[in-house]
């Protein structure tokens, strides 16, 4: 079947936004379509121009026998900032506050609409870099892992508390969690990192650290290396972090009286480096 | 900014894409892209036609004041089956099998690309359905119920065997889970269920039925209804489940000598009616 444009491109950007960075040849869409390689080309040059102007990613081209192209998603600064704002507002409502101090965010985990964008701030970090698999451990690191990983395009790795017989042999590690002040256990299915592996960490909330850095340590165990950490929200916390270097979209600050303060969190300066 | 046909018809695949469900005003596109009502008219008539040819979902246009578009996202019969063999194939690889009569497959709901096209198969049967929420309990039915979450664009809740305190007050029911003979405990946040919801349970794995049912208590609870359950596999069970209403992708059949069989789960019937 013979396509036009209109179809090609509207298909195209289907394909494209489902198959996040991965190298995609001329040949498949010339023979998906039907086209002449002069129109695919065309076809795609209109699709970069369109994407980039609108801020949802760019696509690459690389021309030669092992060429093709490859969809990176990406957020415009803009609307980072928009997002943020949102979600700055939303969680400042004084009915989220939750006693001790912590308030109440799952269920913006649980919205499509904001994981995903929140994911796509995440991700935008690392979609040039060498990530072969996102971890997170559970519960409520999950969606965001996975809103990570889909834009991404690696799969995602859930750490355990308390490992069923359906993962298989597992790797423990003990720790100390720096906030709770309690020895725990997380563990990881054997089958499921891969030596060498390159590691994003993703959680819902930082504060002491203690749980990343023991993450961390069960990567060692792994064999594997860890590229970063990237948290939704990081807590204010009196005294060293188990961690220095991660990526924050929101900051969370209580203050001693239980005054809950919500500001945005590192990502700007990490990912968008000042731009407005 | 005046935007070309191609240029509308690329980002507005985009926009569709990312709000499954929604209405959307036709005026909405005339504004962002300055163009006329004739135009986007045309633009909607090709997106909807290529949409369906493709099988990616359709376009449901309402005229007068009130009216839009909608974009109803759903898959093929035949790229369901794909999906499925797919699936198939990859789990009954004897390395996959775990004592006890178990299939490791935490990283089939760890692949982005694989969990969205199994979230695409059951959520094409509620797209036209009033689902208000996609209901899960932890840890492994998570990605699953936010890949149908995505699809059917509605947020996901994530009942806790053992709830912290981020979750504020819950409401909790005890119940008895057939295949293991143990006494359990699951809750959720009071806040996460306004009532008279219209609820999806969404699952990884039914063998007895006994964490489903009990999520169905805790939907009574809560004074909500329970819409439907779907799983990604369904095990074999000598006895009387305790629900009898689910659709499955996937059905694992172990015998007493440990033999694994997997094959289609009872979906085709329930969502294709047996087309081809």
């Amino acid at each position: 079947m013979k396509f036009k444009r209109s179809e090609r491109l509207i298909d195209m950007t289907n394909y494209l936004m489902t198959h996040p960075r991965t190298l995609i040849s001329a040949g498949f869409f010339i023979k998906r379509y039907d086209s002449a390689k002069s129109s695919i080309s065309e076809d795609l040059g209109i699709m970069k121009a369109t994407l980039e102007t609108q801020k949802i990613g760019s696509i690459e081209i690389t021309n030669g026998p092992t060429g093709g192209v490859r969809f990176i998603p990406s957020i415009g600064a803009e609307e980072a900032k928009t997002v943020t704002e949102a979600l700055i507002k939303e969680l400042s409502e004084p009915t989220r506050r939750l006693p001790g101090g912590y308030v109440y965010m799952s269920d913006i985990l649980g919205d499509p609409q904001m994981i995903r964008n929140i994911g796509r701030i995440l991700a935008s970090e690392y979609v040039h870099s060498a990530v072969d698999v996102v971890m997170t451990v559970e519960t409520k690191g999950i969606p965001l892992a996975q809103a990570v990983a889909e834009q991404l395009n690696v799969p995602f790795i859930i750490v355990r508390h308390d490992a069923k017989i359906t993962e298989g042999s597992t790797i423990s590690v003990n720790y100390v969690s720096k906030s709770s002040e309690q020895i725990k256990k997380m563990e990881l299915s054997k089958r499921s990192l891969p030596v060498q592996s390159k590691v994003l960490v993703v959680d819902d909330f930082l504060k002491g650290g203690g749980t990343i850095a023991a993450m961390t340590n069960l990567i060692q165990e792994f064999d594997a290396e860890l590229i970063g950490v990237s948290v939704f929200a990081e807590g204010s916390y009196n005294g060293t972090r188990s961690i220095s270097e991660y990526t924050s979209v929101l900051k969370v600050d209580t203050s001693a009286d239980d005054t809950i303060k919500i500001t945005s969190g590192n990502y700007q300066k990490r990912i968008f480096k000042g731009e407005k």
